[in-house]
């Protein structure tokens, strides 16, 4: 017997990318109702070979659902979800709007999937930028306890949805035709530019992207110890976030036994031989599924830490196929 | 009485800017003999004015000349760097090959000026990344001894060259075009993407970019208790490399203490009000002459830690300015 599943914002970056990854993975989908704003409705999804015609989100929508996936934003969730909840539904919910709430399970299914056993109606993805991390993370902390990690990030425009991938395609006809290049999602262009904010800024100066993975990564790991001090930067990528981490042990990993702890990890796939130039790249990451990393190294300016560069498919891992892998958790 | 200035290597896109830099600083230029491969000579380059025409690079071409400006490669400068020396000239040299030579000095004009002064007729001019870096540190590392420095960096494409110019123009325009990206500079398009490989990789994994950013930074700042651990990182963007910088000082200093050092060193603007999207960008630096810092955070993951993002013109600042102003110094 399958499943009725509904996704909200359907015609989204990733609301369509989670479609895409139901059928890949081959969801027991019975059912599959696509919800969207007013101004969406209507649109025609395609889905194992048939059109499925999103509807707008209405009182009765989650009428028989038993999994929604949610990608609409933190205000749509937050109203939402209760709804969908009372009306049987499970929602795994990809805003922040959850994540941080004790009662919610933030899980990554390679880190932390027993936490997705207790949940009360909602289990939240985490951030793109912090699951790629933690699934890298993982292995190592369980062999050496990792205590910190500085982390700078190198995130591509699809994290910002598909108005910021047409912003940076407009803007590169721009760059192309000579004209002056205009910006509306980001302050500034960010074709042939590097942005050091992503999300809103905290009066400490950080942004919140910055705390999300400093507070996640704690929650997901389930460590209160271990701290991550970030700085997140939005590059002129279409998809596939970099992440460049520092990453402090309690005891010492070397770059072999990281490397091997790395390759036997679930989700993970070492990409590791410079010598002829080998190491992950956004650019080939794009409808991947696993967390590449390379560029292992020991840093010698600290005991027992370790250099790493770590990519993924921000619209997969980072979002879609996680919120999925959740929800193979629960069937 | 002026001084006569030759330009090695003034057809590429560091010597281009050091001519406009001489005319720019009305650097007291007697005469100006420009120099390159027998393949660009003839180009004719404006200074002052007046058409310069580029000569092919000989056993005379040093005759008269007081300072040499070196920008054609390593190779090239260990084999004329000792020829310009003997003919009278003192050289200032782009490359790296004379950087880590403990006769030859390794200047930045606001951190050692000092040591120019005991030159034996060449002085090396430090890697880009590593010039703008040690520009935000000395302040730091005068009132608080800087320790460890954790840096990322997002390294524009000019950094390789007038080629790796024209290689994201042109990969930008297959793009549009929707043809298949070309790749020739680097192994990989760097249109859309981020390479983390900036020079040769050293059997420990590090890139030479990697290895530069440490022993440079410890000879300029006359300090081998201080350490950086680097990752360099090459991205879609002209002009302009940012830097994510996390420090780790021996005593405290405060985000406020720190901005206010940092506004009143020499050679730097702060650009740090996060709640009106002021920040250092690529996109702002090109063309000035000052070293931009911003993000100023407290990383509340360590102890007497601060993050930083620090950017600056590297065709300028990070090569060509910083040539003139030894340069300066000398006359």
């Amino acid at each position: 017997m399958g499943v009725h599943v509904a996704v909200l914002g359907a015609t989204g970056a990733v609301g369509r990318t989670m479609v895409r990854v139901l059928e890949q993975r081959k969801f027991p989908v019975e059912r599959l109702t696509l919800l969207a704003t007013q101004r969406s409705a209507g649109e025609v999804i395609p889905f194992c070979g048939e059109g499925h015609t999103v509807r707008a989100f209405g009182s009765r929508a989650f009428a028989g659902v038993e999994i929604a996936l949610f990608s609409a934003g933190g205000g749509p969730s937050e109203e939402i979800a209760p709804q969908a909840v009372k009306a049987g539904a499970v929602v795994i919910d990809n805003s922040s709007a959850f994540r941080m709430d004790p009662g919610v399970p933030l899980v990554v299914p390679e880190v932390n999937p027993h936490a997705a056993e207790h949940h009360r109606g909602i289990i939240a993805n985490p951030n793109c930028s912090t699951i790629q991390m933690v699934v890298a993370l993982k292995p190592l902390h369980d062999a050496a306890r990792v205590k910190r990690v500085v982390v700078s990030t190198y995130q591509a425009v699809s994290g910002s949805g598909h108005k910021a991938v047409k912003e940076l395609e407009q803007q590169t006809q721009q760059h192309v035709q000579g004209q002056r290049l205009s910006a509306n999602v980001y302050p500034y262009p960010i074709a042939f530019n590097v942005l050091p904010h992503i999300g809103d800024f905290e009066p400490d100066g950080y942004s919140s992207e910055e705390w999300k993975m400093h507070h996640e990564t704690r929650k997901i790991m389930e460590d209160d110890t271990l701290s991550v001090t970030a700085t997140t930067v939005r590059v002129p990528v279409f998809i596939g976030h970099a992440e460049a981490l520092n990453v402090e042990t309690r005891s010492k990993l070397t770059p072999q036994r990281a490397t091997v702890l790395l390759q036997d990890a679930p989700g993970v796939v070492v990409q590791d031989d410079v010598q002829n130039a080998r190491y992950p790249l956004s650019s080939d990451c794009e409808g991947r599924d696993e967390v590449f990393v390379g560029r292992i190294r020991e840093d010698f300016s600290q005991q027992n830490c370790l250099n790493l560069w770590v990519v993924s498919d921000n619209l997969r891992k980072g979002a879609a196929l996680n919120a999925v892998q959740i929800a193979e958790l629960l069937v």
